[in-house]
């Protein structure tokens, strides 16, 4: 605390990423990241955007993205907000919505809303997580201020079912619904149909993980004409330009290139099912996750061991030394040489 | 104001940015980019980073750029810190630093620091401009929760010198005195050079300007350790990740070819300089401008009309409806082909 901060600066508890390792011999497997590259289309539009005229602002509405999300998503333009990663447009749907009463979260959640809450003022009230780490959808059928939370949930994996979601929103008519289906495309059913019926319901989508973008900062919401007018109301008095001419080229080709993120996806989801038995026949605890990630401990060391452990093999992961998880690591799913060479590390 | 947005949201007076045309048979004088294209060496490193490793997140603490820039500036990497843009940046310092009193600034000036102050609850206190619209520095020695200004001045193009400058951070020792350096490369005297001895002064510059690059989104501050640690803080407790991969490695090579910006931001005010003195010999009244616009006014027609005017004629420029100035243009200096063509259809 120093004498020109303010007492919102002074009283922060900012995120802290993961981290990205200067060494590039390491095996990365503590951010989530895709381990295949995005679709060539995608860096033939950077390349011709960055031929073109960077000298001139970008679209502040950044039309062309929402067309293409507009358009793989069968809804209307104004229905999509475009941000610079999901991360800004939660900071924006913290701003725009919240804020009267507590937000109901998950107790074990994406530990950036925490952050955010405190940016914002926003109080936050956790929910607890079933002891299988399973989202109780009918605790949060309760007065509240809003509900968040990632579907699949992060860091444990696990998603819930559209119908479930159905029945928070059909209880909370008044308060704004966000799921956030950052890790959406690795398995769980999409709210978005739903939000065709739920003005109250919002979907936020990242470029980062299913599309191999996370270099990029891209990131979309779905929702109501009214939720999308209020996140520009707020990101027009932020930041008039979030998104750079480049990325928003990037980010509209590799939405139109679904076959090859298809391709890319099947192949994440088949390694994951492939490694998951073959820990769990090791004796590891294998949470069943529906995303890019595993969420795994074992006995036989610490959580914060097996993550130094894995380090000095020069292999990262994630652990949180948070209540309830502590002994969890949060491993990513990388290609099938990385996987196997992670085995190979843990086994005994 | 819907049922879904909160207090905030409803009361916001979101910013307006300058047109960004469809057409591309305009002549764009409206926004302030540069009418040169980047350096070659830009286009050459988005290449080069769009064919490395965007699947990766970028580095979240911006280190090449930073590096770049306190190498350019002679000052120690903690000093700096690099955003989305100038406007984020101005929109962390509001939320890290003012609040508690208001914060003073020209009656006239950049408009969007409005819109901020209205985001993060701030006041703002009006300070008006001289008649002849130069900035009184000394009506800013006086109590304030901080002070703020563009120098040189939005969209008036003066600036005021740095030993004014100085006086005023003689005198507010314990405020954030923040010197918003957007259109400084075009002929004012940078107070970066100040920032050594006084730690409540922050500059904030952009690459949209002189380094032709509006496209790109990236902005820069130098000041304290102290004031840096601070927006670090908001930005970690916003988004954690602002720049991507292609806007780290082009801004750096931006900073690395002074040479090229030279040559370019020269030949700006070489043709600001030419087209001053036709405009006054044609009766326009003409403020004198360091920056790369010139703000101009003619009896002869209302600023509206005269913004209506040369819309027909396929010539953008920008008119702002606000006390004082109302009857003035803000007109960016093209290239000299685009300024004879705007001259041609002004003259009687």
């Amino acid at each position: 605390m120093t004498t020109f901060w303010n007492t919102r600066t002074g009283d922060l508890k900012p995120y802290v990423p993961g981290e990205q390792p200067r060494e590039e011999d390491c095996i990365k497997l503590n951010t989530n990241e895709n381990p295949y590259p995005p679709s060539p289309t995608v860096i033939e539009a950077i390349g011709q955007a960055a031929c073109a005229t960077l000298r001139l602002y970008p679209d502040p509405h950044c039309t062309i993205l929402r067309e293409a999300i507009a358009e793989h998503y069968r809804v209307k333009i104004e229905q999509v907000f475009a941000g610079n990663g999901s991360d800004e447009i939660l900071s924006y749907i913290f701003a725009a919505f919240f804020g009267r009463e507590p937000v109901l979260v998950p107790d074990i959640t994406y530990t950036f809303y925490a952050a955010l809450a405190q940016l914002w003022d926003v109080q936050l009230k956790a929910i607890p997580l079933a002891p299988d780490f399973s989202l109780e959808l009918a605790d949060y059928k309760k007065p509240c201020g809003g509900i968040i939370f990632p579907n699949p949930n992060a860091p444990t994996g696990r998603s819930c079912a559209l119908e479930a979601l159905r029945s928070v929103a059909d209880y909370q008519r008044t308060t704004v619904l966000v799921i956030d289906e950052a890790y959406g495309p690795f398995g769980s059913e999409s709210a978005v149909p739903l939000c065709a019926e739920y003005p109250q319901m919002l979907t936020v989508h990242t470029l980062s993980k299913a599309y191999a973008l996370a270099g990029l900062r891209v990131g979309f919401a779905i929702g109501s004409e009214q939720l999308i007018a209020g996140l520009c109301r707020v990101r027009d008095s932020f930041n008039s330009y979030t998104l750079d001419r480049l990325a928003l080229a990037a980010a509209s080709a590799a939405l139109k290139d679904q076959a090859y993120y298809r391709t890319v996806i099947d192949r994440i989801i088949k390694t994951r099912e492939r490694i998951a038995p073959l820990l769990r026949a090791q004796g590891w605890t294998v949470i069943p996750s529906q995303s890019n990630f595993l969420f795994i401990s074992h006995p036989q060391r610490r959580g914060i061991e097996w993550q130094r452990f894995l380090r000095e093999h020069k292999i990262l992961v994630r652990h949180f030394n948070m209540p309830r998880i502590s002994e969890f690591l949060r491993v990513t799913i990388g290609t099938d040489e990385q996987m196997d060479r992670f085995l190979d590390v843990i086994s005994p």
